[in-house]
């Protein structure tokens, strides 16, 4: 083989750049995000490509995570995977493709997802006879399409009729991690793709009361999960009828605010009725020897927790990650000046990463040789690692360490004297910070408005909007199309006076309560 | 709503009847199960089945993983996980689906999987204008049409090209847990479906010789997990150039041998060289500053490696499971006369419990009143636990327990003073004792034969044969025919004899050394 070519590398600042034939181009900036305040959702793309979280697949609207984006999503599905279990629930799997008749059983259900289905007609390709290629072999077209699961109510209610006869085989309480698609047209990275990965629990009950429960309980194992590791404060509600999940009685959401002002829906639950039951004929003796239908639930959060993550607590440095779901909690940077200096460096971090793994943390020491301190601090802002710690000469003499915190970028040197208690704690401190700061800025975007003047005004500021509301999808529908703005949900915690009756702020028609507003992804 | 009609469940011995308008009839039969020795393949059919470990889906080929046999899966996904992570790899995700274009790319590897491709052609559906329900828009047609990934080479490669420059970027070591769809005609519940769930790791490397040894490090991981955690014990070797990976210059397994004479592959590594990186044009700038195409690397182990769970070790009772793998390791099962005695047990076992926990063993106390003692233990058979810890009254009077090993059905009774540190052992002790008994029986039936006229005798007994084989494409093909056996592979290891060359049994031709033949699923 002969060479054509070949390219030099080159590191400037922050900037990478190739030199190929006595051309120099820049291959990569390191940082110099959009701003926030420049472009918001630029900002958000900029960040979730450099941060090496996802990209943009060749296919349309499906992404690549990568795998600093993966092992964050991994943490959260460890841990909501033992708060499943630890409520009773079981993983099981169910097929990815679903018979198109089954999809249309569900009248509400086949209506809110028939134009977004990814829809297989054949299984098999052939070379094509012209030499031209692999083409598909039109003698293989499936006697009945197939649907690529949206979400997988109608293939798990049609296979829990075979499991359920009797009040004794229920409850069933089934969660599955899955691929789901949804062919949206309009996709951005982890709020809105054509695939997703999610998790799907489909519950089986014996009463409407104990599906009830059972749909509220996890909304509130979401809610727990987004408030305690997240550090992403959310609101509880109820959904309208014009929200609801397709098919849904009742559907329960966590709605959390972005720093632009948007709401995003992170996490639903819904309580189904007796609705697949019967679309699917699933019914049980009850203890009273009674045929009934069984009554349903499911519930879901996907890889659109991601974005919520990403956009609650970034900044113009890059992302800052809660401690509770950082792949790597810890980072330590060496700075020396030459080799025997870092030896002794390493000598004496050796020690200190013991004792922070022993103590949990997950750390990583950075002394590769190939990369200079000041980019090594760069990219670990932009990935958002909590607590950054320096051992330079100085410290070494001293005994001592400087200490970073990504939150608020503040630096201080301590003795490395009992640091590893010091840096669990601030883990912690930071961890609680970033949800204050993320509850404070949520709860000072609460705004309560009487007029549909105010209310227009007020949503092109952002914010959550409480505003009463007098109940009908019209008045839901023309305030959608006019300010676009939906209801989020109607709270279940709410003060008196949101209680209290009053007048639709559009039609002036009654009003039961205040409802929550926002405009949102 | 009225009533009209009701039944009722009875249930005598293993057998529960469904009472339906006077008439009875078998709804449920516990155990029974075919014997091995009638019919093997029905029996493990019966067995995926009434051990709740799978089930046929309404759509062809796919199967329901039900919650116990996921229970496995997911012992099975932790423990490789770990095993990956411990050798330097990290998850990441990549697209479902795959442009019909990018699959054509690499020649061998389109002519493997076309056979067997689900293809995407549209992206909605619509009411049908005759009101005879939904359909399949024809104005939402693909471009270019997409397949469900049968696996990921393509999709990865494309991506990876995206983000290799320099041999700095290299290695890359991904893996991605995932389900995949091969549409297979003849499908069996675990072991052969279209579509299954497995692991697929895809590495990138700057040399020939990182790449291969990669790929032989992650069969020696395949071979100690089937052998440590799944009590499995596999012949390691490497392929035929007939039964290579589509697109590979080297596959590597690891091969089982079920009771019924049939091997199983059970995993597969494979060497790629530069195919995939021509293929999509991945070149980088090495040390040297040469610019020179990637190495690569590809393997996987999927939910077949359940089918070879069940195959090696269980028996006419049910599945015998090993402890590292068993969802519950040990279940306790009271017998008692009446409310009172049942407490005194309750009270006793449950200090036993959480001692048993403290060690680390999963556990479950099963004092559930609507079964009777009888239908426990036979169901507790069938699903494979590994140790039956019983207590009786008499038990209680002398503070001791009945226990029963499922691997040998040997049971004893002894003081309860110490009997969970007993348990423990007991159960590395049944590790061991299937892992060696799975051994014996293997390697009780390796043969080596010199005639074709005895192995054809041999291969319909069953069992792997060593014979010498010419090399040649043509001479499989011809023993494949005429046979069914194909050449699982050339072992890693083997006696002094076997690799002293010799005459091929079918053509008299010179042959290099002995190699594995046998019947495979």
């Amino acid at each position: 083989m002969e060479i054509v070519g070949f390219c030099v590398f080159l590191q400037s600042q922050n900037k990478v750049y190739i030199k190929y034939n006595r051309i120099i181009v820049m291959a990569k900036e390191l940082k110099d995000l959009t701003k926030r305040s420049e472009n918001y959702s630029q900002w958000y793309n900029d960040l979730v490509v450099k941060a090496d979280l996802a990209e943009q697949s060749p296919v349309r609207g499906c992404m690549v995570i990568k795998p600093y984006g993966y092992a964050i999503w991994e943490k959260m599905q460890r841990i909501l995977d033992d708060m499943f279990k630890a409520t009773g629930h079981v993983n099981a799997y169910f097929p990815l493709l679903i018979p198109k008749s089954y999809l249309s059983r569900e009248a509400e259900h086949v209506e809110g997802f028939a134009k977004e289905c990814a829809v297989v007609t054949h299984y098999r390709l052939k070379n094509a006879e012209d030499g031209s290629g692999v083409i598909v072999d039109p003698a293989a077209k499936l006697e009945e399409e197939l649907i690529i699961r949206p979400t997988s109510e109608t293939i798990i209610w049609s296979t829990y009729k075979n499991w359920i006869n009797s009040y004794r085989d229920l409850p069933i309480l089934c969660n599955q991690w899955a691929n789901v698609m949804r062919w949206e047209m309009r996709t951005r990275l982890f709020l809105r793709t054509a695939e997703f990965l999610w998790q799907e629990g489909h519950t089986a009950h014996a009463t409407r009361e104990e599906a009830e429960t059972e749909a509220q309980k996890m909304l509130h194992v979401y809610g727990d999960f987004a408030e305690k590791y997240m550090a992403v404060p959310v609101i509880k509600g109820v959904k309208s009828a014009n929200e609801r999940f397709a098919g849904a009685l009742d559907t329960y959401t966590i709605e959390g605010l972005m720093q632009d002002g948007k709401a995003l829906q992170c996490g639903t639950s819904h309580f189904l009725g007796q609705n697949f039951a019967k679309a699917f004929n699933v019914q049980f003796v009850d203890k009273n020897n009674k045929l009934d239908y069984v009554w349903a639930t499911s519930w879901g959060v996907s890889t659109r927790l991601m974005g919520a993550l990403i956009m609650t607590h970034s900044d113009d440095n890059g992302l800052v990650l809660p401690p509770h779901l950082a792949p790597i909690q810890v980072v330590i940077v060496p700075i020396y000046k030459n080799d025997e200096q870092l030896k002794q460096i390493d000598a004496k971090v050796e020690g200190i990463v013991a004792k922070l793994r022993e103590l949990g943390i997950s750390v990583k020491y950075d002394n590769a040789d190939n990369k200079r301190p000041g980019f090594k601090f760069a990219d670990y802002e932009l990935k958002g690692v909590p607590v950054r710690l320096v051992m330079g000469g100085r410290d070494l003499e001293n005994n001592t360490m400087e200490i970073m915190r990504r939150d608020t970028l503040e630096k201080e040197t301590r003795t490395c004297e009992g640091i590893e208690e010091y840096v669990k704690n601030l883990l912690e401190d930071i961890q609680n910070n970033i949800y204050q700061k993320a509850l404070n800025y949520r709860n000072a975007h609460i705004y309560k408005v009487d007029t549909y003047d105010e209310f227009k005004e007020q949503i092109e500021k952002g914010g959550f909007i409480l505003a009463h509301w007098d109940g009908t999808p019209e008045t839901e529908d023309r305030i959608k199309e006019e300010t676009k703005a939906t209801i989020r949900c109607l709270p279940f915690e709410a003060d008196e006076e949101s209680l209290t009756p009053g007048v639709d702020m559009v039609t002036g028609k009654p009003s039961a309560r205040r409802v929550l507003f926002a405009r949102a992804y």
